[in-house]
């Protein structure tokens, strides 16, 4: 493998390490790198809340309002709930904070039905915060609500494995991988670039024993379509150009073999171009099997494709190892 | 046909399928594909509702709210109206059912006037819950009527039919169409590709009958513009060089022959290059027809534009099938 | 002219014309073309709320709030204020309309006091819909900020008039204009085209005559550059090749010879490029000016920048006609 | 130097001045220029309000807030707080102060309590200006913060110096600076372009003393990255066709050498290439110095990037002048 020298375009992620490292991109495809150091607090929170899913992310807004809530309830309590007209302060704590609850919603919402009015100015300044800590909240809602909805990120569902199979019905062994989109949109012009990360234990000349990274182009059978309305199989030929070519899956595995793909496509819904980085490591890899075919014509001449089949796979009658 | 090679970059619509199938392109700019599978229904639904158009948003918005409201009022009633200040529970159920409906409105919309206001935990917790809704309601509101508004989407018309006439003076076929654009914004450096998909049964090695797409380019005479303030005519010289040469209508219809059509242009108002794609059936085209100028020069010196003339042919006069 | 054969990439503004037409490209930056027919009034309307001036819009939209609170007051009285709890009803129809507004605003604005409130079935539908039509306007209103603010308008001046001038210290003749970012931000990656439109009567082979009109490149001797901090002068050198080269004033004006321009420019601010065109009319041609710098090094090394001057000119000593 | 002719493209800053001049990019990224003249007092708070720091934008938000309630607050005070029902006016104008603002918040947030409403035609005039400027300012404060998050900026850090020192293991000069991602967001398809400009006092044929500047590119040893999950050198070999080759730093500072580097990044944010630029004034050069590695591997594998480090340097111990 060490003779192959296509070496391609710097991909930006290192070199040379005292370690071996892990994989590059992971499985959810971000890169496999922590940092430490600078940030920002507020955008950060903005950029989570924008790309965590709609299960969390209701239970976190709604978790944030609702504390919210409770906390200007307790400061109504401590400050004397006997200021706020309106409401009958009773032995019970429940019943107390019951009703300061009810207070800071209907001033943190602004419905203020004024059946409830602060009547001191402690509970004033207090009431006065909350309303406008409430329209803050409100504004600041929108902005996430719609930056969820208007982030320019195409969704493409790669195949659960790569495949190394024989192409068409000829002998010739390839790499195959197929990708889909999850949205209904339409993705238009399409463009992969495909390369290789190989690890190799190498001795400095002071001596030291580095683990050096060697990248490759994985070259495509077809390297951009122009609409994605049904999935999309890639396809590296492992011939003698290949840096695959008389490699067992167990080298590759030893060498951290790691295959690393970025997807660039115009995604309509955005008028923009989109990037999709995707990695199967070597253990991801799935020798003699073949892709399914995951649509279907019916009678009428419709096409239906079922999103969910891009994964499958059967066995291929003819593969030799 | 079959002898013309000039074989084009994968559409990516798909090549072999079991039965004839339909149009790939449906009149309304859709791909003819059926999903099943992965949703994800909030986006969904905010990429249909910045989608449809405004008579029916409105509608379905209204509805949503109204609904809404109703289901809060039902709620109330349920839970004793008798529990809200200002309200006169009486033996009508419908008054009772108007008077919660304005508590509910007035709780949604956060008026609160207070005439009418919670008095019990019950109904303070139900009251509570819909006002945070409606500040949901009105958050997704905002972002859905901008996302309907900033949707980077040109609206360009396309002549209803491709025709096949005489280019200009000369005797030579071409086929043409026309389009213009929807909108009074400018667009600017259209560019057009324009190519033609048609389907062939063969016979593959196992003896099964399959129908196999061919792809072919439709060079155009001139395929971008600088700007488009008028309309544009594309055209396609049918020439010996061109895979409609010697084909009759016929046969097109026969071999569900379908002229693609992607539309780049960079439109003012978003900042951005949109794609418009557009596809003319066999049974589109119309013979020996030529397009009416659909703009006047009047005696000022001042250009009038018909939007809708686009549409407007004409017998040719000197055409011979 | 004519026998200037540097045809270019088709302008797309048409090429032939019954009558005279008047210059293609108006001073404010529109194309001189009026359209009728197919129209989207609300996304229109949009548009247009977001590309009119501060002054205009803060007018429009005042007006349209002010009207809407004046129609709901005047349903009120209609309805019978006698229904609003906290109105005193007398005989001023003044007074009665001055408190049927301010229960308007109380209601659209959802501040609802209570000290007025619906006490009628029928007053309570109208507040219903006030409410809910405040809300609506308020999130309409988000929307058309926001667009306002993002919209991706680069606002570059052009310099009042083009000048004929001798290049630098030489005595060759050049056309030159001069433009300037109207913002303080910053626009990078300036690309100019520059062509020239000129028009011509001609007889067809009918006999009936018709207005031509052909299009010429005109080269800059710089086409582009990284930043504009300060102002660029775009230069077209008047020699053999030039279009303009030995033609007059006076027969530009008769021929209705036309400079369009078009810029792209990257915009800081929105991370886009963004698109400018503009042109200059024969009449706007100065012959023997030259432009006065509009940039002076002060005594520290500042540069200060006057973003008026661009336009200033001053006599050039020796150019001779 | 001045037989080093490898003039590049026009940055567009401008070639001659009667002084010299200071730097053309500030340290902070902006261009040395004041500009007088046009501006836009909206668009430009605007920008401003998304471009400055989260602390003072709090401050200057919350005060402009604070500040328009207090002057209603005064308003109301000075048209007759005896027209606001529920307010009970003292002698003391602490007191009648806190009550009218209150009254001002209550109003403007439209929360409306109600034990507090106007009374009188005066008061209800303010109050209902006030409301609709509230629910003004929240339309403007929405669409400030979502300009202030989806404002397509990458924050590059640049390395506080840039270096002269020797090439890996080889004995080659080169000028290095370090870049590194501040935020935690993917950057893809970095690319680099840097040049130098060098001031040069020149005598004019008319014997006037002016200072031109002069630039020249400076050739990366690799200009382009595909992402930058860690950090980039940037490297410039001085060998003999660099125009650094043989000059002193001091005479770098003498001539005003600076630095100029405009690096485009998709940022997957924003779906969007941004561009940055940075300088490095003579003054900021280093020699004989070196990066210290700003990532670790430790023992899992896991690659530890520390954002601060980027400008960490030390001596390097073989470098002679």
């Amino acid at each position: 493998m060490s003779d192959k020298t296509s070496k391609i375009q710097d991909p930006g992620v290192g070199v040379q390490y005292d370690h071996e490292t892990k994989r590059i991109i992971n499985s959810n495809g971000s890169f496999n790198v922590r940092r430490k150091g600078t940030a920002n607090f507020v955008r950060d929170a903005y950029h989570w809340l924008i790309s965590i899913r709609w299960f969390p992310f209701v239970i976190v807004v709604g978790s944030v309002i609702l504390s919210t809530n409770i906390i200007y309830a307790f400061l109504y309590m401590a400050c004397g709930l006997e200021d706020i007209s309106g409401v009958i302060v009773s032995d019970s704590m429940g019943d107390n904070f019951t009703q300061a609850l009810f207070f800071s919603v209907q001033t943190f919402t602004t419905v203020g039905y004024g059946a409830m009015a602060p009547e001191s100015n402690v509970i004033g300044i207090i009431a006065s915060i909350e309303a406008f800590n409430g329209l803050l909240l409100s504004a600041f809602s929108t902005g996430i609500l719609y930056g969820r909805f208007s982030r320019p990120l195409s969704k493409i569902i790669f195949s659960k494995n790569a495949i190394i199979t024989l192409f068409k019905d000829t002998n010739k062994k390839s790499l195959q991988f197929r990708i889909i989109n999850k949205r209904a949109n339409t993705l238009l012009n399409l463009r992969a670039s495909v390369f290789i990360s190989i690890q190799e234990p190498i001795t400095t000349s002071e001596g030291k024993e580095i683990h050096k990274r060697n990248f490759f182009d994985l070259s495509l059978e077809r390297s951009k379509i122009m609409f994605m309305p049904l999935s999309w199989t890639l396809v590296h030929m492992i011939d003698e150009q290949s840096p695959l070519y008389g490699i067992t899956q167990e080298e590759m595995i030893k060498r951290h073999a790691e295959v690393l793909i970025t997807l660039k496509v115009y995604d309509e819904t955005f008028g923009q171009d989109t990037y999709t980085y995707h990695s199967y490591y070597a253990t991801d890899f799935l020798e003699g099997k073949r892709f399914i075919r995951n649509f279907q014509v019916d009678d009428e001449g419709d096409i239906i494709l079922n999103v969910n089949d891009v994964h499958n796979i059967e066995d291929q009658p003819n593969y030799q190892k």
